[in-house]
């Protein structure tokens, strides 16, 4: 039986079982589910990883594919052999064989093409023709189909013919001679009604949608109108898919999490697996805008300030304000929001908290000290002599660092702190986070420049 | 034939038709999908819909009720007779139905179990004992059971005398003797095998959850391993009911419009729906901790400049700097936040546009309008001599009554361009807008003070 506890001593089975041997670890892989042999592996090195899946059954193999982020799959699928990859496609429904193409480049997948039989080949490259984010580019062409003049015993025969081929939970649409879709039956109305029973008496209106149509309005009409199935067709009406409640479940929980992530200018995939490098520099974008937009704040403040009212260097300092502010607020919000969503889709399990805490943290300090050099070099530039601007750009670019590093931590730590206290992150990171990031961000940076202004004798 | 555009001209028919009669609105509704009649009801008056809901047949209220939000299924519920509401509960399935008399309160509810059939009573209660948010909260009790003693046939037998009571896509849970789970089949299965064939050799691994664990929880192992239903058990182990995919995907849906509003700090309900007072004093709560924050900051800028070094008044001014940045960021990320996932929902369409725009920038200006109020009174009394004093804070908080307003009707307005131009919201909502509404809130703050002070001679 499986419960909600059983994968996480699955989980340690398999680190014990990694340390041993691969060959064990295989074998631990090969008796759990494929969702948590593919969670497990990204979180091994790319060369482990290999290691264990290359010695999984063909099936398995297909199975863990299936359920893989594409980084990992792109990892496993360019080390694979023709002859194991072909063997993989073949094994796998066509919308998710057309995903490991996708991973596998163009020569490669050209050569598979060729080397499969013809009925999947032509399958593959009639999905390979679709945009990926097209309800053709997601949809399945392993389905069961039904004339309108037959009788439900036709159909319970044709889905006994094509047995393990067919998806489940689509059901069965109903196409006529032109092969357009005219109706729909669930398993359960075939299951419910006598075999003598007309089709055409039986069937509901089918919900279709065009192939070349987003596959997010796809997964919004399947979701809204609670469908098992929804009917794909091309320019001439013609059923070519059929996209699945759960392919719905799928597109809407990466539109939900793209669209979180983007909010706070970072890109829209699970953010606390990548390398620090590759974090820090797709959330750079929002942190150059940030900049911008705080020197172009100290700008208007020094147009409308005028001289001579204060002491030069106090001005300079304050002027600076909305710029620490800002960027302290940004980074602690991203931080925070990676960490509410990683909670809400299973991302951040409680054992890699520590390991993300870390990394956000050195994400934070990357992004810091990068905006600190830009804000040095700008304020140093532009603020009266060369020993003044240097002192007012030192003093600013290292608050910059100091104040983006605490607000990194703040942003991964508060988070982690609600979920242990069994608070909703998701209230505490937004409300409380942004000012506390906010005072904590004016309070360093007025310690900062004073201790530095003090020490190099502007103060 | 269903499609993406038919429901846009049904809800023309239906808008034509309401002006017309209720009944022949009633009509239009009557035809249509229920999750299309119940997004429609939403944007009429309490009174309008009303009118129109009274005049459906039972099966179509229930349908209604069914896909409406809570808010209108309240509204309607509680003007229902006893003897309609009666009848609506019986044609729910019981999950539905335990929702609905959530609406109703609980002196009706006890009303109704009271008239309703004894075993309908008897499900119902069972529903209501739980946590609405738990996963017994969230299951339905109308399913199919297998023993692992039957065969294929007599499975299929149950099924069909069953017959339209259990709901679709479940397939078939088995259990042994004592009532617990211990197999799966979906109906594909028992479609595709012999009735001779025996169900625990055929049957999978169930997955199971206990009743009082979270929904989320449900959700989250439906969507990870792809689920078409989850088995829901008793302290004892014996199963009392069955959450689909289904259900899965509005949770999970839910949950992420929820994290996202909790993020900017508002309630998780369709926000563009409220009234504008409900609206802002949601939002209240995180403007409420900006503006102690950004108080907080003008004291500890305070004790670090200390007296004498600048003109006082200026100094002051600058002192509520974070403040002003900070507020006026807020509640642009909020509003565009609200507006971003309203897109993605399909809450806000492009005919509500204006409506909500409008209602945005009332709600920016409320909020600006009651913490400009308080940031008045705080620097009125803190700063200087009586005079010195109101006239610092008549300029802040004139300054933050229009940075805030402006930051509202720019965060209304910059997704709904970009959803305009084809370019991702969510991308420029978050990026962008924030540092828009940075330089924006700081120019409008010295542009106020600026007028306000010379115009009151401090300046």
């Amino acid at each position: 039986m499986s419960s909600s506890e059983q994968p996480q001593v699955d989980h340690r089975r398999f680190q014990e079982a990694l340390e041993a041997s691969s060959k064990v670890a295989a074998e631990v892989l090969g008796d759990v589910h494929a969702a948590d042999a593919a969670t497990w592996l990204q979180d091994v090195t790319d060369e482990q990883a290999w290691e264990v899946f290359a010695l999984l059954s063909t099936e398995d193999q297909a199975d863990l594919l299936e359920h893989a982020e594409d980084g990992l799959a792109r990892e496993l699928v360019t080390r694979m052999s023709s002859k194991g990859l072909r063997e993989v496609v073949e094994e796998l429904p066509s919308d998710k064989a057309v995903d490991v193409l996708a991973e596998a480049g163009e020569r490669v997948t050209a050569d598979i093409l060729g080397s499969v039989s013809r009925e999947t080949a032509e399958d593959l490259r009639a999905l390979i023709s679709h945009n990926p984010e097209s309800a053709g580019g997601v949809m399945t062409t392993e389905f069961v189909l039904a004339r309108d003049d037959d009788r439900i015993g036709d159909v319970v025969k044709e889905i006994k013919k094509e047995g393990e081929d067919s998806e489940e939970n689509l059901g069965v649409f109903v196409v006529d001679k032109a092969g357009t879709p005219v109706g729909y039956l669930s398993d359960r109305d075939l299951l419910t009604h006598s075999i003598h029973d007309s089709v055409s008496d039986l069937m509901a209106e089918p919900f279709v949608i065009a192939a070349d149509e987003d596959q997010e309005a796809a997964a919004t009409m399947i979701a809204k109108y609670a469908l098992s199935a929804l009917a794909v067709v091309d320019e001439a009406g013609v059923l070519v898919g059929v996209i699945s409640l759960d392919d719905a479940q799928v597109i809407l929980e990466e539109e939900a999490t793209e669209d979180v992530h983007r909010l706070v200018g970072t890109s829209p995939t699970q953010q606390t697996r990548l390398p620090i490098l590759v974090r820090a520099s797709q959330r750079l974008p929002l942190m150059g805008i940030t900049v911008a937009g705080g020197l172009a704040s100290a700008q208007i403040l020094s147009a409308f300030l005028g001289p001579g009212t204060q002491s030069p260097i106090n001005e300079a300092i304050l002027r600076y304000l909305p710029l620490i502010v800002g960027l302290a607020g940004n980074v602690g919000v991203q931080t925070s929001t990676i960490l509410v969503r990683g909670f809400a889709t299973g991302e951040v399990e409680r054992n890699r908290e520590r390991e993300v805490f870390v990394s956000e943290v050195a994400v934070g300090a990357l992004i810091g000290l990068l905006c600190g050099v830009v804000t040095f070099l700008f304020a140093a530039w532009m603020e009266g002599s060369l020993e003044e601007g240097v002192a007012i750009g030192l003093s600013v670019g290292t608050a910059v660092v100091a104040a983006v590093t605490w607000a990194g931590a703040l942003g991964g730590a508060v988070p982690m702190l609600c979920r242990r206290m069994d608070i909703d992150p998701a209230v505490v990171a937004g409300a409380f986070l942004i000012s506390l990031s906010d005072i904590s961000g004016v309070a360093i940076y007025m310690v900062v420049a004073d201790q530095l202004l003090s020490t190099l004798g502007q103060g």
